[in-house]
């Protein structure tokens, strides 16, 4: 591949398309996503997703060569070092961009098996998000469901934060709360809603049914739409107020985890 | 307070020595931390730790003077808005900071009652080791222990993200290993070194009896210095390699809590 053309003019029409997608925080038009480093080249290369363009730096173009390697199917562009960092979303950026077609998940691959099901209701955050994705995929949910008015899944920040679970849990996006209330009454799933106090404790919970949590906004809590929608959960704390997002849907899933492998 | 004198330049002796703690993320030369936007003031004032000043940009001084009320001892400074962004470590600034005096604590403290001890071993994100201080408080851990090596806990981001913990938890800084090593095992508590595998299960640990819980650094774990000082302990995941530093801290406290209300 020594004879790679070096695009020199962030003006090219897919690269201004990228760019546009990672200010926006979204899939390019094309329904490609955007992920950004070596770490999240290795596992959207590892996931088997269609991966159609890879975007270098021309300072990291061998290294990138060699992660590819004979992969078919991967087109690699360089770009001049600084038409890349006007395309980056990252001011400490690596030089490298995979354009990745997530997977297209259906209900059937969410609510699998004894389902654990992650309703993020509003959540704002894409670093929390990010990690709810991660903390997902670490303690076995089957799948999770992004309601309107949730911070898109394809936002750079999310990926980077679910260190590539983003291309292996299956999330379906942008739903209507009532569709999904609908869905998990229809499956006769047990409903969590997550709140700062009220309700049951998590530990006294009972998570070894099929079940979904509902995690809502960091600001708002649960939406109009999914009140009501079942029991308000809370987790017991020694007098502090509230949990940093994240880390409050990582302890609900892990809780669900802990239950199961010892139920 | 109508008659307060506005400072209009970022020369002033104080104010120069706020910037350069806020800069460093340390403590002032006088043992003082900075505790930026209104939250972290309502918590310093609630905390009853001696606040000897306060800033105000002069365009929020109202709503900071109504905060502050008729406490004693408190000294409002009323700064020209663009002074008070030249010396903020924020972006978007609310316009006030408090100068608190932190207690200083002792091993007495930390290691009181049942005790459930934090260990930061070479933590470097101060988002992270906030975290942890609000999950150590929400958990009911009796106190940190900071070596040298870990991230300064009056970094203004590990202060936010503590969300005002740091003025309530327990926690000695700026620690010897050896000395805590020492300290531990002459207390007989049981020492947990979290790895990413091998080892114990976390929901196979005991964490009843009196522990410590030992984080390494995020991107090479346990230090030399903590090699060794216990039992190895992991959060058993779903093929996942690893977690976020923080959310991990949370969940081990979460466990800890749990193990010891349901015991």
């Amino acid at each position: 591949m020594s004879r790679a053309i070096v695009i020199t003019s962030a003006r090219n029409p897919l690269l201004k398309e990228v760019r546009r997608a990672l200010a926006k925080g979204t899939l390019t038009e094309d329904g490609l996503c955007v992920a950004e480093t070596f770490h999240l080249l290795e596992e959207a290369l590892k996931s088997g997703l269609e991966t159609p363009v890879v975007i270098a730096a021309e300072s990291v173009r061998e290294p990138v060569e060699r992660q590819i390697g004979s992969l078919q199917g991967v087109r690699l562009l360089t770009v001049a070092d600084a038409v890349y960092q006007e395309i980056s979303a990252t001011e400490a950026a690596q030089g490298v961009m995979a354009l990745v077609r997530p997977q297209r998940w259906s209900f059937e691959h969410v609510f699998r098996g004894r389902s654990l099901v992650v309703v993020l209701d509003g959540v704002q955050d894409p670093g929390n998000a990010g990690t709810m994705v991660r903390a997902s995929e670490a303690f076995g949910a089957t799948g999770m469901l992004w309601l309107k008015g949730t911070v898109s899944p394809w936002n750079a920040k999310a990926l980077r934060a679910s260190a590539g679970s983003l291309f292996r849990v299956p999330v379906m996006e942008g739903l209507d709360a009532g569709m999904v209330r609908a869905a998990l009454k229809q499956r006769r799933v047990d409903v969590y809603t997550a709140v700062p106090r009220g309700g049951v404790a998590l530990h006294e919970a009972d998570l070894t049914r099929r079940c979904a949590l509902v995690i809502g906004s960091e600001g708002r809590g649960i939406s109009h739409g999914m009140n009501g929608a079942g029991v308000d959960l809370h987790i017991a704390t020694s007098g502090v107020e509230s949990l940093n997002a994240g880390l409050a849907a990582g302890i609900l899933l892990y809780e669900a985890w802990r239950q199961r492998a010892t139920a």
